[in-house]
Formats: structure tokens, sequence, C-alpha cells
């Protein structure tokens, strides 16, 4: 009855030869996008300046700019008087030079004029009040050379390196890419996945009978939609192909139409040593089966293929099974082609807040919820739908431990 | 010169005065998308089960559902005998019902059929091997009531809370709510936002001359993107609608229309007390203006305008300046609009690796670079973009504190 599971086997062992098998078959490439859309893609190699930023000398003030030489010894007591000979808004610019004795009023944001080497606040200056003498500035404070502006190129010059490869891009990012006038930009190519349902028993939403309700022995499906999701919240383009009948013909025609569009082919159910085990046959058929069967629970039967040197994973039927064994094994090979590294998975830690008991010879991944900083276990059958409900993420047992004690501290990778 | 402050306000009461009107302008709607499309989304109210959950008695394992009885006291010396009579398949159904002394063989997944409680996995049984004795079931290990099957409902019932309201949906939840044959969810609605740049300084991208650079006095634009992208990734639903010249019609102008189709409008620039104020004197003339200028560095010239029981905020021109007061000021509120909750905005926590100084007398925010569990203080004006190259968020420094010591634990807030 079923297939004999292939040599199982151990957690460390399964997840290099995935790793290697992505590394081997997805060479990391790049791909354009608009700064607009860049939003969570990766910087795919280092980006270089185009221009000086600032690109001309700049006011960091509402003053005047002035020569610093012409206010030495200036204060209220006895202001240096300068005349103002223009006016620069941000977005303009003068074309006179100062010459000694001599400002131009200036707004913050405005190129520096000819001949200035500083700006004199507005705060620490007065207008002469007289109708012949509103050009005359009376400066109450020196200056130094420098003072208030921010010279051409000080923040960065030209061909320096702007933002750094691997670099994951936030709003701040974007702003960066924008002042230098930087429309597209090069970041990771996203994987592209083919997700697929099997099992004769799992039915879509709108296959209900004339009750409102589904027949008898079907199940609504969860994984196809869950694997999905979580695909593309760790940086894949992830496709939703639906349900497909434990039937040969028709899960061998899926995965050869999924495999022209996609990079990779994520199945769930139909891997497990029993009735319904077709993917496997299918596999062997069209490709080659690289590994069947892993030593942990959940999800034992998860199946690895290869198929005109494109991935087909199998995963368990089972939801719980099958997202935890996804985020396990797929996620951080997702995670490296996009950019994102598989290093960066989001973690937390808390104290466990009931013991757990864990199968001796198995890692085994229990989920837990979390709550005022406790992770309580969830122990259900691994169909069951409302541990998903409450689960926050997962912890991994070693296989030598057959009882995590409460109060300890224990690691979650959380669902993202 | 310019337009003096309004009545300046603490950190805390300008955060309480804009947390104040968000809540009495925007009272919280929920909208409907496809679980497909709901990531990242948060439920708006509890979402019940309308199904028993599983939607039959289920077997968890492949091998014969039994009456558990008959099987009592069998073991590999002294196997029970049970006449098989039919087959069930997951999605599959047997219309015939178990008597004493009978047996069906079923796969996961399949439904329980009637007479039987319990399943013999299939490892502990044997077929006979004679011809005529092929539907003879040896079962070599006795199996209890309800063993390796789950109740009809064991999971959930029928009109219990399957989600509760708040929960942000992730891939698992997702996959919950497929389970259910749910295809739309009610989630919290996000709120629209327009996102203007004044300033005569600024151009676009495309505005090059012929050799390819851009005017003199001319920089381009930052915060149109920095602060759409940074509205986005925090709930809401941005537009970034470009530059407007610090001109007093066409910014009026842009107002209004952006106040047709959205529900809030962020603009930088044309705040400060100084030459190119415009955004406050359109406010005192369309709508009303309730808060000008916080004792904050960087960010005083933030402003806050009501327009027809609208909101516009005025953020300061420099790009630092603006994304810290967005963030400080303006994000926790999309969040609570959003339901993502402003609690759940992402900090770390790092050792400071440099002293900094800080003004006396006001809340000051500092950019950090994080490296290796150290957080590297970003000391340049705000006007520089290598600042925000570099920064993954910021620290506070309460206005007391003139010198936060290297070495200190400090918390960050991410630029998430």
């Amino acid at each position: 009855m079923g297939t004999e599971f292939l040599n199982i086997k151990e957690v460390d062992e399964a997840k290099k030869i995935i790793k290697d098998l992505f590394n081997e078959l997805y060479p990391p490439k790049s791909d354009i996008v608009s700064i607009e859309d860049s939003y969570n893609h990766v910087i795919f190699k280092d980006i270089i300046s185009s221009m000086d930023l600032p690109p001309f000398n700049r006011s960091l003030m509402d003053g005047f700019a002035v020569k610093a030489e012409d206010t030495f010894g200036a204060n209220d007591e006895h202001p240096k008087i300068l005349k103002c000979i223009d006016s620069i808004e941000a977005g303009s610019y003068s074309e006179k030079t100062i010459e000694k004795g001599e400002c131009i009023e200036i707004s913050t944001g405005a190129p520096i004029p000819d001949g200035a080497d500083a700006v004199a606040m507005v705060e620490f200056t007065e207008r002469g009040s007289a109708i012949d003498e509103e050009n005359d500035i009376y400066i109450l404070k020196s200056v130094a050379p420098n003072q208030d502006l921010a010279l051409k190129g000080s923040d960065i010059t030209k061909e320096k390196t702007l933002l750094k490869e691997k670099t994951v891009i936030g709003p701040d990012k974007i702003g960066v890419l924008a002042a230098q006038g930087i429309k597209e930009v090069e970041v990771y190519k996203k994987p592209r996945i083919a997700v697929i349902s099997t099992g004769n028993e799992l039915v879509l939403e709108n296959e209900k009978n004339k009750n409102g309700n589904i027949e008898y022995g079907k199940i609504y499906d969860v994984n196809s939609y869950a694997i999905t999701s979580g695909a593309i919240s760790n940086g894949a383009i992830a496709e939703n192909k639906g349900i497909v009948k434990d039937n040969y013909q028709k899960l061998k025609k899926q995965i050869k139409n999924s495999l022209e569009d996609f990079d990779i082919v994520i199945c769930s159910g139909g891997t497990s040593a029993g009735v319904g085990d077709v993917l496997r046959h299918v596999l062997d058929e069209i490709g080659k089966v690289i590994m069947h069967g892993i030593s942990v629970k959940p999800g034992k039967p998860t199946l690895v293929g290869k198929v005109n040197e494109k991935l087909v994973i199998g995963l368990p039927g089972n939801p719980v099974s099958a997202l935890i064994i996804f985020y396990v094994f797929i996620v951080p090979n997702i995670r490296r082609l996009s950019g994102k590294g598989s290093e960066n998975i989001e973690k937390t830690k808390a104290i466990l807040a009931k013991r757990i008991h864990s199968p001796k010879g198995r890692i085994h991944y229990n989920l837990v919820q979390l709550k005022d900083g406790l992770a309580y276990p969830i122990v259900k059958d691994s169909g069951a739908i409302t541990s998903l409900a409450h689960a926050d993420g997962y912890i991994k047992i070693s296989k030598t431990i057959e009882l995590v004690d409460e109060g300890k501290e224990v690691e979650i990778t959380l669902f993202r």
C-alpha cells in the first residue's frame, strides 16, 4: 500500500541538500524596478553617487551671505554695516559677486553667491529703518568662514558609494535614491513560484452544493493560500495554481505547465507513502526524486525533486506540517534568492509557559502562541486549523530532548 | 521676514493634539478585501466560524476504520481478524455501515464510516494472503475508541470565534480563513494620504537640462518619495503628488484637489518661519492652523492644520527632519487607523558606540546606524542625504539630557 520512503534524511542534511540545490540551480539574478516600486526590494550591487550633494554651496539658514571677515568683531554694541545688493530665494541664484562691505539676502537652501563664504543668520541682523538705509544690514554677531552653509559635495561627492549591495530598501533609502535623481534601481530578482495543492478531498470556496455546504468528505483547501502568501511575504512572486486532484495525468500536466513560467513549483499533499501518493510517481517519470522523507515532526513525507533543472517541492498535506516545513526548509532559500538574506528571518525570544513533551530521535517543531512575553505551546494534531489561528510562530526542539520545561527561554521563528 | 511661529508646543503635548485630531476626524472604518489580498491587513471585528472543522469524523492515518472493541486484546501473537467490506480514499466516502467483525480500508483525511469509532494504523495490520482471504485483515495491536481520528467539530465548532479583531493577517491566518471557505474578509480600511513636496528649489528626475544636469540652485526632491513609501509601509494608501513650487495659488489648488480624493494631505517644505512660508497662509485662508512649531530637534517648524474636517500636515523641508517628524508624530496615528496598532512600531535595543551631545531644553531625535549590536550616532546637518543612506532608525534623547555616553543601552525606532 503506497511507496516506501527513500532513505530518510536528518534535518541538517536535508537543509544542506536543499540549499545546495538552490545555489546550483538558481544563481542570483537582478531586475530593474522604479524607485516607487522598490520598497522592500534588495539592492543588487553598490550604487555609486552620480553627482555631488549638495550640488552647490548651500545656505543652511535664512539670513545674509557675507564675507566672514567683514563681520569680525561685530556685536550688539558695535554692529558692522553691510550693503545688501541682491536677494536669493531657494531655487534661484544671484549672478552678482559680493565685494568687500556687501552682502546678499539668502534663504535656506539657496546657493551661496560668489564672493561670500558664510551666512549671517537673520536673527542676528537688523535692517536699516530709514528709507535710504533699507539696504543697510546691521550684522550683530560675527560669523566664521563656512558658517551655516553646506559646501558643494560635503554630503557626498560624485563616484562615491551611495548605497551598498544587499541594502533592504525602506522609505529612507528611497529618499536617498530620489536625492540623486535616480529613477530606477537594480535589485535582486524575485524568484517565481507556482503553488499547487493536491488531494481529492480538497475543494475551493466556490464548490458548494445547493445548500451552501461542501460535499460530504471534502474540506476547503488551506495550503495553496497559505504557502502562496508566505512565499510572497518572503520575497517571491508567487501564484496560487489551485487544486489538482490526486490524478496522475492532471498533476503531471499542471507541473509541466507551471515549470514553463515559474522557477520553482511547490506542491502540498500527495507526498505521504500512503494511498494517494501521486507526486512522487510524476517526478519519477518527468524528472528525478532527490529526497523523500525527513526525520522531523511534523513533516516527515517532504519530497524534493528536479525537473529540467528546476525544483519541484512536495510538502505534506496537513496545513500545520506544510507551513512549518515551508518555513524551515524553503523560506531561507527564497530569502537568499530575493537578496533578503536567510539570517534576517524574524525571530523573538520568550519564556515557555507550559512544558512540551517531544518525541525523542526526531527534531520537532512546535507551534506557539505569544502573550505577555510568554510562549504557549499549541498541542493539537497537525490538521488542526485552530492551531494556525492561534499561532505566532514555532520553536525547534532538538532530537535528543524529550521534555522542554516550563520557564525555559525559547526562540520563536515568526510567521511573516 | 516671514511669520512668527504660533505658541510652540512640547513634544508630548503635540503628540496628544495630533492623536486627538486623528481620533476626532477619522473614526476607524472597515473595508472588504479578498483573502489573497489580505496579507498584512488587520481584522476589523472577530471572525466567527461558519462551519465545524473538521466537517466530519476524519481519519488521521492510513489504515482501517474499525469498531475499537473488535480489536481489544489483539497483538502480534493473537491478531483479531476483521472482514474488509469497502475502501475510502480521501475526498470520497462509504455508504456502508460497519457491523461487528467488519472494517473498511481508509486513507488519511477520509471520513470515518458509520459504525466505526477508531482507526487501526496500516503499520499494525496485515492482509490475508490466500486468494479467498484477501479481505481478511489481521489487526496486530488493539486500538482505543477515537484513536487516530479527529471528531467532527473537534478543531472548531460553528459559531465559535475563529480569529479575533486586530489580528494582523499573515500567511498562517490566510490559511485559517481559507479553511472555512471564506473568500473575503473585513479589515481596517487604510487611510488615503496625498503627499506633496513644496519648494522652488525642488525638481523631479526628468527636469534635466541638455547636459544631463539640473539647473544651478536646484536639488532633486526627496521627501515626496520617502514620505509616500513610509506611509504605505505603515498601512496607508499613499500617492505621491509630486512638487508644487512655493506659489500660493498652486499650492492652494493642489491641496484642495487632494482633499477631494484623500483623507489626509502631508506637505513638506514651506513651513519654516522664513522667506518661503506659504503653506501656513494657504491654511489660514482655506482652513485653520491648529499648531505651528514643536519644541523638538530636528523639526521645529512642523505645522498641523484642518480643512473641511480633514488634516493637512506640514513637515519641514529637510529630508532628515521631515522623515523623523513623520515617524514620531504621524506614523503612530496611521498605524492606529489601519489597525496595526501604534504599539507595534518596530524597535530594537543596542549599545551606543559614541557619545552624543544634545541641546538642552528640546527633545532631540538622533539618527543611528546599527552594526554588530552597536548604535553609531549619525551627526550631520539635517539636509544630509548620506545620513539617511546610513541610518537604520533613530533614538530619542529627552530634553534634560545634554550628553548620552558611549556604552549606554539605547532604544532605536526602525525606519520600516
